[in-house]
């Protein structure tokens, strides 16, 4: 048993995906989440800036005494997952390994598509994981620049989403029988995605299957929250606590409590 | 990197089940298995006989220098997982908590079915794991003591099976949307299985679930296989080799070698 909280970060709302299969799945646990919205997207910036942002997000999220970290965000796991669990003692999981797995067990014709931002599709990071594990799947990569965008500014339900994402993934149409939602804003677009890609692929949502690992390794290492003790969840953002809040609520359905968190300031109050 | 063997016990030939997903799933890593066929099923046995037949086949395995042991057998797992797992220092996985964060993952309805040994619905260890993961999830279990019998005897294909199948579990069909096959020999019986409980109705086969969970730990211990070496499987039966070796072939899809092992006498030649 460890009581402690899960930590979550992300660059922006795209992680909340995550949190909320944890909810459902794992809902005794406790999250304290960071989303750093004021500096979202991640994906068109140079790698050393992805560096040190997500540096920033794990030390404040350290700093809540978190008995593990999901970096719930492909971009950041795409370029620093390595350095990061190789520095820490706790276990840090990225969303990128269960989004492989998950697409390598679902697939019956070994094809497989990813879309990502252009950070994340641009690393080549799945398809090098995917061809590691199994050599012989064929993975076809696609970068949607709009579609965090889309998500962060809630125009998830507007025409011009439809229509982005519509001329975004023809390329893919009747290419693969799996596609990873490369970025954990995509799950929020699911619904038209799954109509533009047709009925019969089947979509990888990297939320979901980053919890099956979380699960995994919680109970390997015995460290489940108890049932006994009440979770309260805290959710920081760089930018405005209103807009965060709206989407927050949205997605989980729930009501919560969301602070602005200033890292510069976070980190002087506490190193 | 570890380029060391994975070993597989089972009590008969059902943890092929696992390892042919492993096979498909991560086909660079390289088996040790041993099914205990001459004493299954397992299921109606004591737990003090569990208990100790399934020590032998660790020790056995151990002797094989594996990098992780699977207990690919649900009846082993529930009996003596826990206890393996304290005394050994490799990592050991069970097949019972895959299955539960999978069937927790899958249900919509939160309605889950388990079917399995007598000794492993007795145990009540699939609603424990569920109800400890996720406590609002319904669990009901059924007792399916004529299955793993059908699939040892190779069976899987006889009008007997159908029936029996069918008879068995009518008390399930329209009360849970996701089922657990809570015995590694189940999957070969899955299409009599899905066409009793109908198409909307969610499998859960713990062989791939199990090998999802293997990926994860090789990959958070970075112990998985290099892709330059080539794999020499080895499977061995307490049993006949030409019965197992023609259920291993007609399932795996592939030619492999088989022996027979004596565990006593090989105790005897390892301690």
């Amino acid at each position: 048993m460890d009581n402690r909280p899960i930590g979550f970060l992300d660059s922006g709302v795209g992680g909340l995906t995550v949190v909320r299969e944890l909810l459902r799945q794992l809902p005794h646990e406790e999250v304290v989440y960071i989303g750093d919205s004021a500096r979202a997207p991640y994906g068109p910036r140079p790698a050393e800036q992805i560096e040190a942002y997500t540096w920033e997000l794990v030390n404040f999220l350290l700093t809540k005494n978190v008995k593990m970290i999901v970096i719930a965000c492909n971009t950041a796991t795409a370029v620093v997952w390595e350095a990061i669990k190789e520095k820490l003692t706790i276990p840090i999981l990225g969303v990128i390994l269960p989004g492989s797995s998950a697409a390598i067990k679902s697939t019956k014709t070994g094809k497989i598509g990813v879309i990502g931002t252009p950070m994340t599709i641009k690393s080549d990071i799945y398809r090098q994981k995917i061809e590691m594990l199994s050599p012989d799947m064929s993975v076809t990569s696609l970068s949607c620049p709009k579609f965090a965008p889309i998500v962060e500014s809630n125009e998830i339900r507007s025409s011009v989403a439809k229509k982005i994402v519509y001329e975004t993934l023809s390329p893919l149409k009747g290419k693969v029988d799996t596609l990873v939602l490369g970025c954990t804003h995509y799950p929020l677009l699911s619904p038209i995605i799954q109509n533009v890609m047709g009925p019969e692929v089947k979509l990888i949502d990297s939320g979901a299957e980053t919890v099956r690992d979380i699960s995994v390794l919680l109970n390997y290492f015995q460290i489940n929250r108890s049932r006994d003790v009440a979770n309260h969840h805290q959710f920081f953002t760089t930018a405005g606590v209103a807009s965060f809040k709206a989407i927050a609520q949205e997605w989980l359905g729930t009501d919560i409590s969301v602070s602005h968190v200033d890292l510069e300031k976070s980190e002087e109050n506490h190193v």
